[in-house]
């Protein structure tokens, strides 16, 4: 199912939901369903925040992640129970973009851009030895590109102790909201108050080098 | 419940998990439950990721929020069946201010600097009309601080296609990284690789005003 969702990569036209859950409900115009605008958001964000379900309820955490050959990749600690808990089971991973707050006339206009993705999917845990270990060094890259070159790659000691579990990048949906405020007629004639967006962006600060770095 | 954490604002020494549940299981060295921390946490950031389970499997999405009167208030549409659908629900809500990339000489000590809270509990729809008109104006002001003040308020129509659904801040956990990245002796004797932090700041830009500014 991965491969072909690959194999459609080049499309730019969207394709509508791949299943039931995956559909837009509300705002239905903001939805997207092609693989460029899912992966573009997927690869402009860091953290993605897993949610699943345990005996007390549901529960969301967040995670770093990397997407690679039509998967989603999560990874962690061997001891880790919740990621073995995750082998398996229906997880629904939600990566978020804040763009800008929206600042309409009315309080009740008021909104928010952004780009955001939704997989559905069932968890696994990756047992091939080169998949994992793809899967590590796309993680590292996803950080900053290039750099699982740049390090010491994983010992077996350090792979055995590490746990790495996967959902396919095929019940994907995002929805996206960009542009100034929707307003009512009579907010805006004339306006009263002001109106627009305050853009939102993340920006990566000077390296701070940590104390070994005066040592080489 | 919400009244007795309140009163605990002026404390600043962890006073340990509030439930089981909210107990950090891996890093738990990183673990915080005092209040000041978590509202800290709340206050910094915009957007929340929202778990419930539904027919289909767990169900993660992100939504503005506020902070008031010891609960985190979302609103959405009258008509959004995903709110209506929360009210008695179990959820959670997790929220993540992302500070750094950590850049260790290994693969395997790569980590993100991150403030994240957890806030397991029952969401209910408010039914007060004053704590729903107060939760929407917190809703506003924590986008721009003031706001509330400097737009119009809802109207009738508007509040009744509007519902607020609140969460309690009882059982709610953080966790938080800081600092430069954890290295393996072998690894810095002498360090080969640039090891450090990419720091990462959300930063507001300059307001777009919209069309309707100029005719003021």
């Amino acid at each position: 199912m991965a491969g072909a969702r690959a194999e459609g990569a080049a499309q730019v036209a969207d394709e509508g939901p791949p299943s039931d859950r995956t559909r837009l409900r509300r705002k239905a115009d903001r939805g997207r369903y092609n693989e460029d605008t899912i992966e573009g958001i997927l690869d402009a964000a860091f953290v993605a925040h897993i949610g699943f379900t345990t005996a007390h309820g549901p529960c969301v955490l967040p995670m770093a992640y990397a997407r690679a050959d039509g998967h989603l990749y999560l990874h962690g600690a061997t001891g880790n129970a919740m990621l073995r808990a995750l082998d398996g089971a229906d997880v629904c991973v939600t990566v978020t973009v804040l763009d800008g707050l929206v600042l309409s006339r009315s309080a009740f206009h008021h909104s928010m851009n952004y780009r955001s993705v939704v997989v559905f999917g069932r968890a696994s845990v990756v047992v091939d030895e080169a998949e994992k270990e793809r899967a590590l060094g796309a993680v590292v890259d996803h950080m900053v590109a290039g750099r699982s070159a740049e390090c010491r790659p994983p010992t077996p000691e350090e792979l055995r102790a590490t746990r790495v579990v996967r959902v396919p990048l095929v019940e994907a949906s995002a929805k996206v909201r960009t542009g100034p405020p929707i307003e009512d007629p009579l907010d805006v004639d004339p306006p009263f108050f002001w109106g627009g967006v305050v853009p939102l962006t993340t920006v990566r600060g000077e390296p701070i080098p940590d104390a070994y770095v005066d040592r080489v």
